[in-house]
């Protein structure tokens, strides 16, 4: 490191020669592309935000001024800027940097979770307490994508804003997408606005110049002097979200630190709230992410980092397999339509999306409007399917109940990244949908243990028209197909039954999607008497679980997710409401935040890996048999 | 009935004369106010919309082009044209009319969620559905308020309509309010917008001039005139939510039926998204409730149908409790502010922000902003108390675990309405709060039994400072106080021990919240040693109720919510975790969406009163001797 190495502070940044920035930029996007070349990461965003946050941090006070980044996985900067810059080997692994912001870290950061949207009313919050505080004269300044500001959220938190005096700057980094291209009416006045002062051809003409690695100094000499002139008329404010009379300042150019300077200085002593209009480049910088059209790196794994070529084979996974079914099975079905809330790539949804683009509906970052949307197109007799990563379909939880349950309609959500996912950190575990959704009334949710299941599961559910339900599968590899001893007429699986051992109390181990691997073998691994099962669709619970149950000395349930209301909750239930008494025991997700780290390293950390599962079930054997 | 007897459905509108017009509206209003007067009801909403019920009937053909209402509390006019007039007699009552739209009831009712904001996105995907199936022609309508809009899912709905090129019309239902005044900038833009085309004047003017009673021809002639000559300008479409490139047309007078036939024909000829803003006054037409500054009779008991005043005296509820506890505990405690979403009076915030209007926000019809901004207002040092009714929480359960969870932030929740409310219907019901607040981690939930215990804690809520809290109470009166024979060391209280009988298996009764009188008046009308405990903080479960479950043979647990991952349940978990297996019992609200009916109709329906509780005990003991 450079000059990164004399900063460990926004103060340092301040104290620099302005002459020495661009150079800074540079070394900055070297760090960025060499680091996340080795960890993954969002590589994408951050090349995109280097200038916009050194800007930042040369104009506002952090942390007396809080900046909040939304989703804050372009946070990496920052990151680099507050102290942090020597980390990066370590960025999302175990004991490492956050992927995210992360309050242990630092305290420049103020928020954690990677849900989209909420960076604006975490704003509003904090300029109130500021307000009461005494400290009206402070900032408080969001970082939000233009993506981010399809979300609902983000309309709520603007409503308060626009209409109060408090100082609130609303950063809105408007790079055209989220993933994907940013979607619907806001995107198409964006791109008016940003055709009208010519940032759509400057962008193109960076693209067409840049060569690869080409990152220093690749800038037309021309857009710059234009945009100079440009910018006193730029820094008068108009409006945006003119219903809500929202000043505004911009677009201004992104990747232009002495225009960034300009207007963040302005913003920063205008009085009142202000949104400055940034027009940004994802992946700025790094040819092969410019290039990258499905989605910029937006997130990337381990590459090189030349060519950005990944340096290891993807094997066929989940989401791919569900992609290729739903494609299949949507030539037969043409009542099938499918809805992706702004991923249609890390959904699986794109193959779709290209086959029947009539039939495929992006909605922008809106989990709420995916699923109230697919509602109103069942009533008019069509099967929509949902695809989203399982942990935010927290944020249409009220819209599943109310306006998919209430009235029975035929919708699938189809839940990618269910249970523990790791690396992303806290808040992207998919460890809460089988608690959520089973509150329901008339829901069924189904967990695949393998490929094969996964599409036997995913077609019975599109053949379900009395109410919603959810077929849900973890991140990562498909493991190998599991076939089942005998399948009940209710649809549940055996995977291993144990003659009885003498002595040794019978254990009916019920587990969860991809956990039926590891509870075979860890009944293997035992000396006792386990028979596994694995119920295909874990809720409702099934008849022919409750009869086992009661012909067993103990049931213990393994799930990939949170022990709380979860489907070994669910499983006690029906058997107290029963009245079969046999001893039930939870393996399950604890009720905490887990730090980042692998999959595999967090399964193990919470006992739902095979050594933590025999472990449990020896010892509850033994208790039993004492 | 006069004009009404003689419409069975929107063809014979479509066939009335429109010279009976007004008179159909004045009889529709006068049978409003004589049926509410009765049932109560959502009044003020209706008398607003019925010129414009009757335009839409009129230009729409229904149920081919869909009409939804927002919410769906203003359908009482609809209700009324599309067969339903002569029912209203039995409104809201068991087996009578829904007070929102009803499948069950009528082709022409859409929707059945009393959660606002979603009738954009039902139009959203029922547009996309038509066009699918080849009927592009056919309008979607979507009748929404003005406060509606300010909740984010309509945002996210607009999104993507306005980006479409599909036949939907948004009509906003402009008054100015929602329950209390539209809060923020969008309200303002509106309010500017109305006073531009002297719309407030005219409002105001109407309200001079109606006298009590006087809703037949009570119009001004010159304000008349005036909107005829506008009309022409008013459909030259501009753009609201210009961010969007929506189509506007409007505003136009909401009382003028020929105003608003021209309007909406305008609407449905047009080609592509149009939405149409309509100047309504709440309560129009009945001088008791456009006076009524608070609400304008938005909701309404049983009341005299001349004066407007209540036909019974309120007794001192669990609102009025909570709206004086945080008024007093607010003035030692400084760092105490108070958030609503639109719900001031409702929610028991009117009498905080009367006393301390700095530290309240009323943050719109808008639950997820509400529970991010006061994360944002924690950060500060505050502690902030979000009140809403427990049913609107599910649209901030994201918030509430990613936002103030993850971060554990103090923020306390103060549920009102929490548990079976029974008349507003399914959607209204608080029944969901207990399982899905307790799959947060680190959260605290308070079900307080009587007034007393909501005091201490309330108290005891505001002073944890390590993560977020809940307190929850139902609807309806406060219930006589009882003392607690002893509290555990834990905080658990003892409400009733009994002898041990002999040869009667022993029975630890967990009651939550308003259930513990009715557990113990069940225990007391049983012959059986029953211990009835309440938890007070009922997630966790506290240490000693695991102990004393320990020492009986039987443990069960009633409450007032959903049986699917709620308190029992939690209960059973704790056991289980602790290896205590003395088998439980759940006596809860089963997975159904209720019809409604009285509280107490719902109650003893699911067995929660004294009888079906003493029943359901004494089955369970009668299985334990046997």
């Amino acid at each position: 490191m450079g000059i990164l190495s004399e900063l460990s502070s926004p103060a340092d940044l301040k104290a620099l020669d302005p002459g020495r920035l661009e150079e800074l930029a540079t070394e900055i996007r070297e760090l960025l592309v060499s680091k996340v070349a080795v960890t993954g990461g969002h590589l994408g965003p951050n090349l995109g935000v280097v200038e916009l946050t050194i800007a930042l941090h040369r104009v506002f006070e952090s942390p007396d001024e809080p900046i909040i980044f939304d989703t804050s996985h372009q946070s990496y900067v920052h990151k680099m800027l507050t102290g942090r810059a020597d980390q990066f080997d370590t960025l999302r692994q175990k004991g490492g940097l956050s992927g995210y912001t992360d309050r242990g870290e630092s305290e420049h950061d103020w928020t954690e979770s990677s849900h989209a949207s909420a960076s604006l009313s975490y704003a509003d919050g904090l300029a109130k307490g500021l307000q009461l505080a005494g400290r009206p004269e402070r900032n408080v300044v969001a970082v939000v994508g233009d993506g981010a500001l399809t979300g609902g959220l983000c309309w709520e938190a603007l409503n308060n804003i626009a209409g109060s005096d408090r100082n609130v700057v609303v950063v809105v980094n408007d790079n055209g997408r989220s993933y994907s291209p940013t979607i619907g009416g806001f995107a198409a006045n964006l791109a008016g606005i940003r055709m009208q002062h010519g940032y759509d051809e400057i962008m193109q003409e960076g693209k067409k110049r840049l060569k690869q690695m080409g990152w220093v100094g690749e800038r037309t000499f021309e857009a710059l002097a234009a945009f100079k002139e440009g910018v006193k008329s730029q820094l008068l404010p108009t409006e945006m979200f003119s219903d809500l009379g929202m000043k505004y300042v911009g677009p201004v150019n992104g990747h232009d630190l002495k225009v960034l300077d300009n207007a963040l200085h302005y913003a920063r002593d205008y009085d009142g709230p202000l949104l400055v209009h940034v027009v940004t480049e994802k992946g700025h910088g790094f040819a092969p992410a410019v290039n990258n059209v499905a989605d910029q790196m937006h997130s990337t794994g381990a590459m090189d980092p030349i060519t950005g070529e990944p340096t290891s084979a993807s094997e066929p996974g989940w989401t791919s397999k569900f992609s290729d079914d739903l494609v299949e099975l949507a030539g037969r079905r043409r009542d099938i339509v499918a809805i992706t809330a702004a991923m249609a790539g890390p959904t699986g949804l794109q193959a779709f999306a290209d086959t029947y683009p009539r039939r495929f509906f992006d909605v922008g970052i809106a989990e709420a409007h995916a699923v109230t949307s697919a509602a109103g197109l069942a009533l008019t007799g069509l099967h929509p399917v949902v695809a989203l990563y399982s942990t935010f379909l927290n944020r249409g939880f009220d819209q599943l109940l109310m306006d998919v349950g209430l009235l029975k309609l035929p919708v699938t959500l189809v839940l990618d990244r269910a249970g523990i996912t790791g690396s992303d950190g806290a808040s992207h575990n998919g460890v809460w949908d089988l608690s959520v959704a089973s509150v329901v009334p008339g829901i069924r949710i189904a967990a695949p243990r393998d490929g094969a299941q996964l599409t036997e599961l995913f077609h019975e559910a599109v053949d379900i028209d009395d109410g919603p339900t959810v077929v849900r599968f973890p991140k990562g590899n498909l493991p190998e197909e599991m076939t089942a001893l005998t399948r009940t007429a209710d649809g549940v699986d055996i995977l291993r039954y144990s003659d009885a051992v003498e002595g040794s109390p019978s254990v009916l181990l019920i587990a969860v999607g991809p956990l039926t691997a590891t509870a075979v073998e860890a009944a293997e691994a035992l000396e006792a008497d386990v028979t596994v099962l694995d119920p295909r669709w874990c809720f409702p619970v099934a008849d022919s679980i409750l009869a086992l149950a009661a012909d067993h000395d103990l049931v213990v349930v393994a799930e990939d997710g949170i022990l709380r209301g979860g489907i070994g909750s669910a499983v006690s239930e029906a058997l107290n409401a029963a009245g079969i008494d046999t001893p039930l025991r939870q393996l399950a997700f604890p009720s905490y935040f887990p730090r980042h780290c692998s999959r595999n390293e967090l399964l193990a950390e919470v006992g739902l890996d095979v050594r933590g599962m025999t472990e449990s079930l020896r010892g509850w054997i033994d208790e039993l048999s004492s």
